[in-house]
């Protein structure tokens, strides 16, 4: 498969995370341009920090090929990494990384820092922008409904110290 | 149960962790001073990057919880997270993270580079050094004891290219 066929692959994933009702990023890994593995964001449906669609590809990718090393291998994401899922390309020694949208907030691929720029003991090689429109449209028709959805709702957040006091103050 | 329990609880996961002859890292995560989640890396006997320590505990803390937000949680690790499981640490929203040992080589909490001191959406309160020299005297007995097994055995090294040619030098 090509490098725009395992994209597309990628997105083809996010689409599923986006009827979820998640984030919509999707993954796919690929050896010797054959997908072994392919996930996407479940971070709301299993309720689990982890899942985001880059850890869930790489444990899919592990067990495939029975072991740790990642080395021959390449990842497809439509969205750049976080911190957590650039750590993992990493100790995974990923060969090449191919991201679509850039994450402004947390991509470690440049936008909020580039972890691979740092003296780790592997430096995967680092391709942005395929199909980057396409996924970065998914990602803003998402928010833009979930603000619709949410509009009037409370957000959730930590209990402030002292909300729970009773009348009296204790 | 208090800081130093809970890490005698870490340090007793590494152990775990050395008896199977892998790197020796333990975490314990605690909601209110009780341990709801305890791992040991696995890397090696579960063939798979991402089975470190805190990474395990993570995902076991969010499974007991059933929820993603571990907000009110406090994570003790031996060993200063690499940056997966740093990153994991802010996805998760810790509240609060108690390491033992730096590591020189792969260390996010300041020793290769500090993730906590850059503008991601969660910033966890960070404490170094409880049984540092207790988690660093198992790291170093581990590794003294695998260079004397390895001495002479050819270490793992992905193939140089041109290593499969054959005689015609095709």
């Amino acid at each position: 498969m090509t490098d725009l066929e395992l994209m597309a692959a990628a997105l083809a994933e996010a689409e599923k995370a986006a009827a979820l009702g998640e984030v919509p990023v999707g993954a796919v890994i690929a050896k010797d341009g054959q997908i072994i593995a392919a996930a996407h964001n479940t971070r709301e449906t299993e309720k689990n920090a982890l899942h985001h669609a880059e850890l869930l590809a790489i444990d899919r990718a592990c067990k495939a090929l029975g072991g740790w090393r990642l080395w021959q291998c390449e990842l497809f994401v439509t969205l750049e990494p976080c911190p957590m899922c650039a750590g993992a390309i990493i100790n995974s020694r990923l060969k090449r990384v191919v991201y679509g949208a850039r994450d402004t907030k947390a991509g470690c691929c440049g936008s909020v820092t580039d972890l691979f720029a740092l003296p780790f003991n592997h430096r995967p090689q680092i391709e942005q922008g395929l199909c980057a429109q396409q996924a970065q449209a998914l990602l803003e028709q998402f928010f833009a409904s979930l603000r619709e959805k949410r509009r009037g709702m409370p957000r959730w957040k930590p209990p402030v110290s002292g909300q729970y006091l009773n009348k009296k103050g204790e």
